[in-house]
């Protein structure tokens, strides 16, 4: 039998998923399970996109041009605009998914050995794309005392090597809710020219922002034209996770010119999804302001909640609709398992994902937590429920104290 | 400026799209383009499959499983029945097209370095796919003669190396149209059981064959469980190609938990797509039924105008959509942008896909070009008359003869 690849066997499962089953089986059990573990929205996708796909007259469903609907494509040339954007539509690319253009930037940027430097914790695949790329991580560490700020310049600076190639970053961030300041961005706009490095942006929670923030778009500051390469998507923008559409923008021709070669090679990006994308441009803005307000009210409870719990630490995220929280336990593989297979609360239980997924350093994020807010107000402060009891039954019963793990 | 990657340099254009701005210019002054260069079918998508994305009630457009419905990968195993395959659901992942299930086998079974070996002529994406990944194309070449017949297995164990992972066909043949026989398929079930490889098999042209002749696929063979590895596609089958539906079914578990960990890493496939290709498994056998005869009658229109032109060589191809012929002309790239460029024959003239982008072996396919034959009839015989009497006025006015060609 033939071995399968070195890549595919490090290929690191996602840590977001991998307790799938263990929720499939409480389930079957006739457990109630909240899911805070993924970033899979409830709020209803705009309903007049939907409703494009359904009046979409095709005979043919054929192949789209390799960088997508070039009329999808120039609306998008307005969308950035409110974000005082200015690009053209050639510096945009329609990718299947951030997922696919996370991928096509670090193949055109990126030779296996070379290194990116990562804030961690991080989005989890950010390691499958460098793993299957061959491209190394090299986190610098983000610490829950600032809310997981922007680590200090030096600690960036002590990473630089002949094989750093690029700065990734994800604003605001997935896991962490953190929303990174126009200052911030300068810093890392300091770095990245000083020594010859991409500047990679995930922009894809851009629009979910509380506490009456204003976002800066990396692409909107000057003088780091040919360094920058965002990642965009409408999976979590409209709550159409289901489409697979993001796209790639950086006004680096080579990097376009390279990203639209790996783009050829898969043909095009789904036309269906493409139609229901193209239709979002069309989305009234008071869409946003009453998913933002659902979000806030949902992002206040959760922090309320946990800050009141024992022992536990949240920081308020700036952003998106994770929270990032320390809990008083020992292992958060070990402690998310339990949730599902030992634990309920009235006939129910929480899972959410273990914080050790998130950081590249072995040993981190131990006691961390990632969760999603992404469940209603009700199903919420149920889940939240669940987990207050959960940490003193864990405390109690079954977590591993003053003693040596091997 | 930071610099591209070198994969991202080396990775090749596709030739089937790198002469579409020579097109577009072409159609922009006025001139009818009869596009044989691409296969793209004119063939309808079976209504009741689009009819299924029209009545689908969707209120948030979700993630599906990073496998894809089960649903529909369920309703696949009965579809392989058809073919003497006997297989589990879990032996089936939905890819975005059949160019993700090539990438995800790809990096699931070779590592960077390893070697492929691959008829030539092949799908000139097969190249991009390995670029991406790192891994070496070793070409072994068919012949015309042969009508691109399985090479000879000498020419293979020649080849075959400590870095040779795996062997790749296409069964129908892109770009060739030659149909392997099971002979043919056992010959390299000896080879791989042999040696220990992989052997990949594009089985996306299933459907499409002439003559009489029936379709023996790969996973309906014994003694290689391990070994295969195949990519499908509704693409082509459906006349879907802006779907983006495939799948990878192997019965290699390992093969199968490694392709699931770098599916997980980009979430999901495209969930309208999955519901129009679940509907596609509804469609009546009678739909092929008319759209085979319809090709099979633009392929003997084809070959017989071909044939009849002075010193065009054509096979006539059993299976697929394609023609792969020898024309009389100097330099295949050349001719295919003066048919462009330069030609016109009663307002029109007709693009042809390169043959050298097909070959690994440089040199190769100067004189071929691919004929997709996805246009009607009337408009494939206006293509012919273009291209009848092109030859004829390219070799009076434009060829480079009898001349050292540096």
């Amino acid at each position: 039998m033939p071995d399968i690849s070195k890549r595919g066997a490090n290929m690191p499962q996602s840590p977001i998923r991998k307790l799938v089953p263990f929720a499939e089986a409480a389930k079957k059990k006739g457990k109630t399970i909240y899911h805070l573990n993924i970033g899979q929205p409830d709020i209803p996708t705009p309903p007049s996109a939907l409703e494009a796909v359904k009046n979409a007259d095709l005979k043919v469903l054929a192949y789209s041009h390799s960088a997508g609907f070039e009329s999808y494509r120039r609306k998008l040339v307005d969308y950035y605009k409110k974000y005082e954007v200015e690009i053209d539509y050639s510096n945009i690319l329609i990718s299947t998914g951030a997922s696919e253009a996370i991928l096509f930037g670090m193949n055109a940027c990126l030779d296996p050995g070379d290194e990116i430097i990562v804030p961690e914790p991080f989005y989890a695949n950010y390691n499958g794309f460098s793993q299957a790329g061959g491209v190394k991580v090299v986190p610098v560490t983000a610490s829950i005392d600032t809310g997981f700020a922007l680590p200090p310049i030096a600690d960036f600076e002590k990473l630089i090597t002949e094989k750093t190639k690029a700065i990734l970053i994800c604003n605001p961030s997935n896991p962490t809710g953190y929303l990174y300041s126009k200052e911030e961005l300068l810093v890392l706009r300091d770095i990245v020219t000083k020594h010859d490095l991409y500047l990679f942006v995930d922009e894809v929670y851009r629009e979910f922002l509380y506490d009456g923030k204003t976002y800066t778009s990396v692409l909107s500051l000057d003088g780091m034209d040919d360094n920058v390469v965002v990642f965009d998507s409408i999976s979590k923008r409209y709550s159409a996770c289901g489409a697979r559409i993001g796209c790639v923008v950086s006004r680096n021709k080579a990097v376009m010119d390279t990203v639209l070669k790996f783009a050829q090679a898969r043909l095009s990006p789904p036309t269906f999804a493409q139609i229901l994308a193209e239709a979002t441009t069309e989305v009234e803005q008071d869409y946003f302001k009453t998913v933002i307000e659902e979000y806030d009210q949902r992002r206040q409870l959760l922090v309320e909640r946990l800050q009141k719990m024992d022992g536990v630490t949240c920081p308020r995220p700036g952003g998106a609709f994770y929270a990032f929280a320390e809990l008083p336990i020992d292992d958060s593989e070990r402690f998310s398992r339990w949730l599902l297979e030992e634990f309920d609360y009235n006939g129910a239980s929480v899972m959410v994902a273990p914080g050790s997924g998130f950081y590249a350093t072995k040993g981190l994020g131990k006691k961390e937590v990632r969760i999603a807010y992404v469940l209603n107000k009700d199903d919420l402060n149920k889940a939240m429920d669940c987990l207050e009891n959960a940490l003193k039954v864990y405390a109690e019963t079954a977590m591993v104290k003053n003693e040596v793990i091997v």
